[in-house]
This record gives C-alpha cells, structure tokens and sequence, in this order.
C-alpha cells in the first residue's frame, strides 16, 4: 500500500523544481503522469511527461468514470486515471501527483488517505519578482498569474501541510520530512516488524 | 500553541540518545521534566533532570489531579504536570515527553492532539547485544528487561509512528523528519503567513 502524495502551489511557487528534486530523492516514490490533450511540447516524452491523447479518447475516460480528477484547463483536458492510483497502491510505491486545487479537491472526496501538500511563496511580491524574473511573460500575463494565484492561496487552507518556499534547500528539507515522516506511520511500518514482535494481529 | 511529542520504547532501544539529538536540534523543542519521588543519582540536576519530590507532596499532587500522567515504578513515583503542558502551550514551544507506554496511554486520553512516537529495536536479538554491550546489568536483570520489552513492544500498534532503531543516524533523520513534518501542519503555518494571503478567516 504506497501512500498518495497530492501537491498544489500557484505558478512562480517552485513546485516543479521542488517536486523533482523529491522525486529524485526517494526511490520509492513516483511522478504520477497525467493524459492530456494539449500537443507536446519539445522535449516532452510520451509516458513520461504526459499520456498524450486525442480528445475523443479523453472524453471516452471522463465519461467512462475513468479519472480519479480531470479538468479543462485553457481549453485542453488533463486528467489522472484510476488506473495510475492503483498501479502505485499494487505495486507498493509511492505516488507524487502535482495538480492544481480543482484536482485536489477531487482526489480529497474519494482517496481521503491521500497527504496533501500546499506549497507557498513567501509573499506576493516575491512571487511577482520570480515571475517577471522568468523573462518568459508579458505584464498583462503575470498580472493575471498574479491573480490566479491568489485565488489558489486561498485554497491552501484546506491541505495537510504547508511548505512556504522563501529559501529552496529549508523548503526541500520540510518537503523531505513530510514525505519520510509519511513513512514511518505505524501503518506503514507494522508489516515490516519481526515476526518475533508479536504485532501482525495489529495489521 | 506548541505541540506535544510523547516518544516511548523499551530499555536498550536508544531512546535516551535519540531525544538528546532531537531536542538539541530544534530550538523550539524543549524536554519536559518530571516530578520523582526517587532520590537524585549522581550528577542528575534539580529542574533539568527531574523535580525531585518528597512522597507525600507528590501524593498530594496526584490527589489534587495536578498530573497529565503518573506512575510507580519500583517503588517511586513519576509523574508530568498539567502545568508543564499548560506553560509549553502559553509559551509557543514545543514539548517532548519520554514517558512508558502506561504514561503515553494516560496523555493519549486526554491530549488527543498529542504526536506519539515508539522507538523500537530492530529485533529482540539485538536487544539483547545492546543490553549486554552495557555491561551494567547481571544476566536475571537483562532477561527481566527483555521479557519488560516484549511487552512494551506490543504497545507500539497504537502509536502514531514506529522509528526502528537499527542505524542511529538513519533513526535520527526519521525522528527529525517527524518533528519537522508537524511544524508544516497547515494549523501550525497558517498563523505565521503574510495578512495579504487572505487566510486570517482559515485559523
């Protein structure tokens, strides 16, 4: 039974980079990987960044009841399959799904085991520096993910934990600890015990 | 409000050495120290080590339901105040209790947000090897401690999380993570977030 990880953060929080270098660190655990229908993008890899599927094999899931979340996202679907979850909970890993609050939201009502991570900015000005900092976007594009992401502060109310990102290494340990910690519940560890312990009536 | 870790584990688990690193670790985390009855050993200091008592002000204190927990344990009693709760609490620290699993069971009842941790060893083998290793104690009081630890060991289904001490500094990292990992409970960051981030309603 691998434990699900759920992780949301405005854009411009550092998710991303924190959420690989978690990933990196503990061999147990996995990237979930999301169906999409938008087109890769360079550099992207098919069962590795995305399922990338045609919109009428979208809807077929969606309809079919086959995603644990899905959403419409500037007119492309994203969604995670069941199928994903329970692959990760047979196969005895972990499972790190980074979505954003809608997504959350849905994984909460039906894997309340789930651990769910909000991941912060320090501030709203540190977040519009990191923003325009990128050189990606235009005023009016930050202007609006400024927006977008006060709206989704406002969410993290409702996660288990809260990892504000003001300084990366502080904000990777406290992610670590979450995900380690995780582990070493006693529900986790019982089935690992001696036999000689005496505790598997416990399980 | 701080939170309250009750850490147990049998005779020989390391449990002693491993509260010594957590506690020096984080600044916030304060050992809590118990009332005795026992006489001070050599080099233990009043206020650090314990509140060395006299037995009949240590009656009256039980009597009074001034204890979170108490007990006799070869003719002395321990108990934890209510009051060294009550001033970890009002003094925004944390608060680590090394207590037996009939003390952890007393807090448990009536402090339900405590975090409850059990140290074990990796098995009753090694046990053994480490209670022999301290060459302190004659092999009847050995067997006594290792039959003492087996039925402590079947206490450890109902804490929160199980740390095997097989290597400490693997154990240490776990017991850190743990510590660590509640300071990112959402209850615990929300209070400490910037006004802006419209959250003050949440708490």
């Amino acid at each position: 039974m691998g434990n699900l990880f759920v992780v949301s953060a405005p854009s411009g929080a550092g998710k991303t980079s924190l959420c690989k270098e978690i990933v990196d660190f503990f061999p147990r655990l996995r990237h979930s990987v999301s169906y999409t229908t938008r087109p890769p993008r360079a550099g992207e890899v098919e069962g590795r960044d995305y399922h990338f599927v045609a919109r009428d094999a979208f809807d077929r899931m969606a309809a079919a009841g086959r995603f644990a979340e899905w959403a419409e996202v500037h007119g492309n679907g994203y969604g995670t399959a069941i199928a994903t979850l329970e692959e990760a909970r047979s196969g005895g890993y972990d499972l790190l799904l980074e979505i954003d609050c809608q997504g959350a939201a849905q994984i909460k009502q039906n894997y309340r085991h789930g651990v769910f991570i909000f991941i912060l900015p320090p501030s709203i000005d540190e977040l519009r520096r990191r923003l325009e900092g990128r050189g990606t976007d235009s005023a009016e594009i930050i202007a609006r993910r400024i927006e977008n992401a006060r709206g989704e502060i406002l969410q993290a109310a409702w996660y288990d934990f809260l990892v504000v990102n003001d300084d990366f290494s502080r904000a990777r340990d406290e992610f670590r600890a979450i995900i380690l910690a995780e582990n070493c519940r006693s529900a986790r560890v019982l089935p690992t015990l001696p036999v000689e312990f005496g505790l598997a009536e416990s399980l």
